[in-house]
C-alpha cells in the first residue's frame, strides 16, 4: 500500500513512513521518526525525533489532530490518541494504549499495554502505569513532595487499576493491583490490592469485590473479570485472567 | 458579501460556505460541511462531515483557533467557541451557545439555546443540557456508573442551572431547573428545583432563593431573574421569565 | 544573526522580528507584534496584535506549539510557554515566567517575574499574581462571586506563594506572601503570610515554616529559602531573600 502524505505536510528527510501510512494536512514530522504500517497522523500534529532520541510509533496507530510528540517517545502498536495531546521525551508506551484528548504526558514515564487514559489526564515524570488500567478525565499524578523542589518521585500504578474522574495521586504512592479510586479521591498512601478509596484523604472504604453491577448484580470489580470479548483481544485477556485467579 | 478563504486553507469540494464567511490560515474543512452566513473559522481548525453525518454551523458563528469539529455536529446560529475545543459526532447545539477554550464535547449530546460553557468543560456522551445554563471551568459530566463498562447514562441538566468550577455530575443524575452547585460539588443524586449544593457528597444547603447580591442585596438566584438586557436578547429572556414566574 | 522564518508561516507586514528569531511551520503572526532577539515561535502558533493593542514578547523567549496569543499581551524576556496555551488581551507578564501546556490566561491580569505556572492553570480576568510563585496543574482562579454576573473581582496572589494541584481561589481573595495551599484546597478567605491551607473550606493548618524537607530535615517553606543557585538567576534571588529575612 502506498504512503499518503498531504502536500501541505512538512516531513523531514530522516522520517520513515510505514506502508499505507497517512499524513494529514499541516502536519510537521522532523528528525529521526519512524511510523509503523498503516499509521494515521491527523492534521496539525507535530512529531519530532533526534539521533540520540528517535521516536517510533507502532503499526496501526492513530494520532489525532493537534497533537505534539517529542523526541525519544516509543509507542507500541495499535495506539490511539485524542486531540491536543502532548507526549514528552522518554515516554514508553505499550501496545494498544489509548490517550484521550488534551492528556499531558510529561515524559520519562511508562504506560503499560491495553491501558486507557481518557481526556485530560496529567501524567507526571517518573510515573509508571501498568497494564489494563483506566484513568478518567481530570486525573492528576504528582511527583514532588515539597513543590517546588528537585525531588521527583512519580507514583506507581499497578495493573487493572481504575482511577475515576479528578483523582489525584500524591508523590511516590504505590497504587496496588485492582485498586479503584472514586471521583475526587486524593491517594496519599500506598493502597492494598483491590481496595476502594474515597475523598480528600483517600480513605479506604471497602474491597472493590463487594461492588455489584447495577442490573445483573454480578461482581463489578476488579473490572477485568467482567470483560469477555470484544473490546480487548481475548488471548491477552485470557492470559491476564489466568494469572490473577 | 464575498467569502474570504485564506489561500493556505484546505476546503473540500462539498463544503458550502455562507455569504461573508471567513476561513483562516491552515484551516481544514472536508466532506459535507455547511457554514452559515457570516461565520468565521479561525486558523488551524479542523472541521469535517460525511454523507450520513453532515455538519452544519449556523449563521453568525465564530469558531476560534485550533478547534476540531467532527461529522454529524449540528450547531445553531450565533455560536461561539474558544480555542482548542473538540466537538464530536452527534452533538446537537442550540442557538447562541458558547463553548469555552479546551472544552471537550464527547458527542451524542444536546446543549440548549443560550447556554454557556466556560473553559475546560467535559461533556460526556448521552448528556442533555438545557437552555440558559452556565457551566464553569473544570466541570465534568460522567456517564458510566461502573467504569469501565458499556453502560452509558449521561446526566440531564435542566434550564437555568449553574454549575460552578470543578463540579462533577455523576452518571444519570437529573439536575433540576435552577439548581446551583458550589465549587467542587459532586452531584450524585437528583436535585430539586432551585436547590443549592456543596461538597464531595453534593449535600443540599438551602434554596438558591436566599442568596443575595453582595452590594444591592437583591435576590441572586435563579440567576435569570437578574438579567434585564444586554447580554441576552431581551425577547427570549422575557418569554423565559414569564414562563417561570 | 539572521531571522529564520519557515516558508509556510504567515507573517504580516507590521510584525517586527528580533535578530535570530525562529518562526516555525504553519505559524500565523499578524498585526502589530514585536518579538525580541532570539525568540522561538514553534509550529502552529497564532499570535496577533493591533494598533491600539500591540503585542510584544521579550528576547530569549520560547512559545511552544499550538499556542495562541491575543493583541495587547506584553511578555517580558526569557518567557517559556508549553503547548496549546491561550493568552488573551491585557495580560502583563514579567520576566522569566513560564506558563505550562494548556494553561488558559483569560486576560486583563498580571503575572510577576520568575513565576511558574505548570500545565492547565486557569487565570481569570482581574487576577494579580506576584513574583516567584508556583501554580501547579489544575489550579483555577475565579472572579465572579455570583456566577454569572457582571461583578469581576480577581484574586491577588502575593510573592512566593505555592498553589499545588487543583487548588481553587475564590473571587477577590488575597493570598498573602508565602502561603502554601495543599492539593484540592479551596481558598475563600484572605490568608495570612506563610500559612498552610487544606481542604474544601481552605482550613488553615499551620505555618508553612514547620514543614521540613523529607531527607535533610531542613525548613521547606517558604520555598525560596531553599533555592541557592541554578534554577533562578542568583542575583535576583539574593535580593529577594534579603528583602524577606
Amino acid at each position: 500500500m502506498p504512503v499518503e502524505v498531504h502536500p501541505s505536510a512538512v516531513v523531514g528527510p530522516d522520517v520513515l513512513l510505514g506502508e499505507g501510512s497517512v499524513i494529514g494536512p499541516f502536519v510537521v514530522i522532523s528528525g529521526q521518526v519512524e511510523l509503523g504500517i498503516g499509521t494515521i497522523i491527523e492534521s496539525h500534529c507535530s512529531i519530532s525525533g533526534d539521533r540520540e532520541n528517535p521516536t517510533t510509533i507502532g503499526p496501526g496507530s492513530t494520532v489525532r489532530s493537534h497533537s505534539c510528540i517529542y523526541p525519544g517517545v516509543v509507542v507500541g502498536p495499535g495506539f490511539e490518541s485524542g486531540h491536543h495531546v502532548t507526549i514528552r521525551s522518554g515516554s514508553l508506551i505499550g501496545s494498544n494504549v489509548s490517550i484521550g484528548t488534551m492528556s499531558d504526558i510529561q515524559g520519562n514515564c511508562e504506560i503499560g499495554d491495553f491501558t486507557h487514559l481518557h481526556s485530560n489526564v496529567h501524567v507526571c515524570q517518573g510515573s509508571k502505569i501498568g497494564k489494563f488500567c483506566w484513568l478518567f478525565p481530570g486525573v492528576i499524578m504528582t511527583n514532588d513532595p515539597r513543590p517546588p523542589s528537585s525531588i521527583s518521585t512519580g507514583p506507581t500504578v499497578e495493573d487493572e487499576v481504575v482511577l475515576t474522574v479528578n483523582v489525584t495521586l500524591m508523590p511516590g504512592v504505590l497504587v496496588r493491583k485492582g485498586t479503584v479510586a472514586l471521583p475526587g479521591a486524593v491517594i496519599a498512601r500506598d493502597t492494598t490490592e483491590d481496595s476502594l478509596h474515597f475523598g480528600p484523604r483517600g480513605r479506604q472504604l471497602d474491597s472493590v469485590k463487594h461492588i455489584r453491577m447495577p442490573s445483573s448484580g454480578t461482581q463489578a470489580y476488579p473490572w477485568i473479570v467482567r470483560f469477555g470479548e470484544g473490546e480487548y483481544p481475548s488471548q491477552n485477556l485470557e492470559s491476564q485472567r489466568k494469572k490473577r485467579h
